[in-house]
């Protein structure tokens, strides 16, 4: 029986929906407008791509977005110096790094440097670090990992007691969605690189999160039939046949493992859309806590949850 | 074949004597005294008979150990105050808040109110965030997880491309652990009270790490032949053929599981010796850096390596 497709670009768009009406609601009544900065360093081709559709959506929400470019040459001070500014501009309630930084930059430092309240992108160390414990309260999850659960969440699989594996462990996914499928009371496993016999792992999830980062890793005989798999990869591989000269391929071969499991999301148009969503609530949710401590908003102003 | 049983208390008597000696150089050369606080709030038995062995430790190693402690019922702007009063005491390099605290005090917060710099159990949440990614480089680590970590590389065991098992995902135990694992590249699975078939999850492990709380939890047929268990647990049981009331008991049943594991930590004398002395030998490594960043000793100055 094939997998159902989770449609993330439909979830995302009811997201959007929702949130749009906030905001209209924040500027018509208290002319709070939730303004969100991208600070990009150098040209990464695929965080300026992920950078548009940010942009692109905060825009039809009626975020205010702004990019702060800076040269990849740009020295540390100067970056910092930038992400400084922004914290104490009383305009811009998050904001968001674009990784990867040119690798001779000191991510954490960096990222450290962001003022925990407006770090609506979850990856301050002390923001992680309250999400890597069992019942710390981090002020922002990362959207990558909170558009995870949100999916999962709408697959109707039960995370409590399930076998859930995670591939990858990056700092931006693998590991904030281990730890909230954690919280979640799932018995989680972390695989990697260096992980033995791949397929006898995933093989026994009921939940399979993909962050791996290579196309097509996920073949049909390495899932349990039923699983939800949620892949998170998003692969430009080289296509002629393509205008834009790519195409984009997840980390779970498609036509093999919607064969196999229960609930399947696609890529593009699968976690993708949802993350986008999840930044611009935080974004959102970041300006109502500001809003309301500079008494611009109600002390007791609350997000309306999707 | 029975499992070698691994002896903490000569390994960490190995690592005090090395201490020792630095400790003696640390003095006689710069006039620098190492020194611990440990505040402690009301009087949880547990935490104090862990507090005396700290104690008994530190003083055989010549690092000044003191008690700060605080009435049960002490507020938490006097508990906050204390610490901040220690982290400005130059005399005193580490601070250790003795867990757990009285249910009512907001424990991340007063965690975090510890300067990082004088963190030596590694429970600041930035340090605990650190630790928590890839590549984070926390200045301390959980003493009883690097505990696990050293007794590990004692047995000899390859811990990259290993699948591990950690039961239990506490702050101070379980989930740094998984992370320290996970940085030596095994393939980690955290198990806790919601995990369904447990035995089936613990007989995948080549390590299996057992902070579960739970005196006998992990019986023989729940272990693979040959892997290393370490036994984090310490409980209290009552047994009246003591002369003390009790009788301290692992995690794991060790007649059971010594005839099938290759190696075994034993309660007591495991886990709990090697803990005390990754404390103190935090808390050396604190007063260097500190001393070093003060002028008192050559910025260079290193600490040797166990």
């Amino acid at each position: 029986m094939a997998a159902v497709i989770i449609d993330g670009q439909e979830i995302a768009n009811a997201i959007l929906k929702g949130l749009a009406g906030e905001v209209a609601n924040l500027k018509s009544r208290y002319g709070l407008v939730p303004g969100l900065v991208s600070v990009q360093v150098g040209e990464d081709l695929s965080s300026q791509s992920y950078a548009r559709s940010e942009a692109r959506a905060a825009t039809e929400v009626g975020i205010k977005y702004s990019t702060k470019s800076l040269a990849e040459e740009a020295s540390p001070e100067k970056l910092l110096k930038t992400i400084r500014d922004i914290n104490a501009n009383p305009q811009v309630h998050g904001i968001i790094v674009q990784l990867p930084l040119p690798y001779w930059l000191d991510r954490d430092k960096v990222l450290a440097a962001v003022t925990p309240q407006k770090d609506v992108d979850g990856l301050h160390p002390l923001n992680r670090g309250l999400l890597a414990t069992k019942d710390g309260e981090p002020l922002f999850i990362p959207s990558t990992a909170q558009a995870v659960m949100f999916l999962l969440a709408k697959s109707g699989v039960q995370v409590d007691g399930a076998r859930a594996v995670v591939v990858g462990r990056s700092n931006t996914v693998g590991l904030p969605v281990s730890h909230l499928l954690m919280r979640g009371n799932a018995t989680v496993t972390i695989c990697h690189s260096r992980t033995r016999d791949l397929g006898g792992v995933t093989r026994q999830a009921d939940i399979l999160v993909v962050a791996a980062g290579q196309p097509g890793l996920i073949r049909g005989d390495m899932v349990k039939p039923g699983a939800v798999v949620i892949d998170v990869g998003i692969n430009q591989v080289p296509d002629r046949q393509s205008k834009i000269g790519y195409r984009l391929l997840g980390d779970v071969n498609f036509a093999e493992v919607k064969e196999v499991a229960g609930f399947l999301t696609p890529v593009p148009g699968g976690v993708g859309p949802v993350t986008v969503a999840m930044l611009l609530e935080n974004t959102l949710l970041a300006a109502i806590r500001q809003g309301s401590a500079a008494g611009i908003l109600p002390s007791d102003y609350q997000l309306r949850a999707n």
